[in-house]
């Protein structure tokens, strides 16, 4: 089974991959708990040149490199990711649950300039399919309020606007994608980790 | 002007790139001559990555890497030659000559494991269409004797082999690409610089 978290900055998806990790692992299930950028040498190499560039982290869009770039580094990352750790770990019958996958890359470089969606879609053809996504849906005011403390005051605006583009644009990709469901990532941790349970034991029960 | 050289390894690529570059600065043009991979960042994973890896290098097909992470960086690669170097000095009114372009992307990661070529050309969407690319064409026999030098000798056979299917994938290109023109690689250097500039000399002509 290969689960995705995504969500704007702030929604919790840290917090819900290690609580559903633990949940399966309760359960007797092997897990591999993942993440997208990835520790290879790509997943560096995006944080060298586009979540750390200077005072720029990718929720601001000052990458400095091309945005055709970023979006090929990101999905290289993805290429790796998925052929050296999400299909040999599935087929060996672990359970995947990986924070963020490609429609964070649709998601971001969607809202960012100029960048076709069909174009993007096209890049990631290649990735797995996951049985679910959970988007982890949040005001982008609230998401605001959870990150602050990692912000500088000068860049909120910036930061505010993109949040916002990216959070519409997730919507959409709920319409686009069946296998994304919406969760309200305004409740607390408890009632949020209760309703990711509900669909997996729906899920479970299915297979 | 944007002028490519492609072919197979020892093609002479580089030193008609280098020639060419010449009579254009003879005739009072600005320059530039560059080469895939680039020297940016990415040109430097690339080496280390998929050039460079241990004994294997590029015509070889010994990668570590996916073949999809390898071609995604490739691209990734291009865009930033194209955004930061191309497409600028096009602007300024620059003759721009490179050594390989996505042309290489198709024929030898279409000749490795499993790529589809429409994937790779739509991944390779982006890129400023050249408007003339020249294609040193040589047999493969002919192209081993020349870097035998730079090869041990237990490579050959698979490097052989992989030239082979890459020289037929630049000619089935030449076929779709209409800029794509097939130059005899077999002849002098001289005589291919001549039939290269007489080429070049019908395409001023024109503009």
């Amino acid at each position: 089974m290969f689960i995705v978290l995504e969500g704007i900055d702030g929604a919790g998806k840290s917090t819900q991959a290690k609580l559903l990790a633990e949940w399966f692992e309760n359960r007797g299930y092997d897990v591999v708990l993942t993440k997208e950028p990835t520790d290879t040498p790509f997943g560096k190499l995006i944080r060298r040149l586009v979540l750390t560039g200077g005072k720029e982290g990718i929720i601001d869009g000052g990458a400095k490199i091309s945005h055709e770039a970023e979006a090929l580094l990101f999905a290289a990352d993805r290429a790796e990711h998925v052929d050296k750790l999400i299909k040999p770990s599935l087929e060996a019958g672990k359970v995947v649950i990986s924070d963020r996958y490609f429609y964070s890359s649709l998601a971001y470089q969607w809202a960012r300039g100029g960048l076709d969606l069909e174009w993007l879609i096209d890049l990631n053809r290649f990735a797995v399919k996951p049985d679910i996504v959970f988007l982890l849906d949040l005001p982008v005011k609230e998401s605001m309020n959870r990150i602050r403390s990692r912000k500088v005051k000068s860049e909120f605006d910036k930061i505010f606007e993109l949040q916002r583009r990216v959070r519409e644009n997730y919507l959409k990709l709920a319409e686009m994608f069946p296998e994304m469901k919406i969760i309200n990532a305004m409740d607390d941790v408890k009632t949020v980790h209760n309703q990711i349970i509900a669909i997996i034991e729906t899920l479970l029960g299915e297979k």
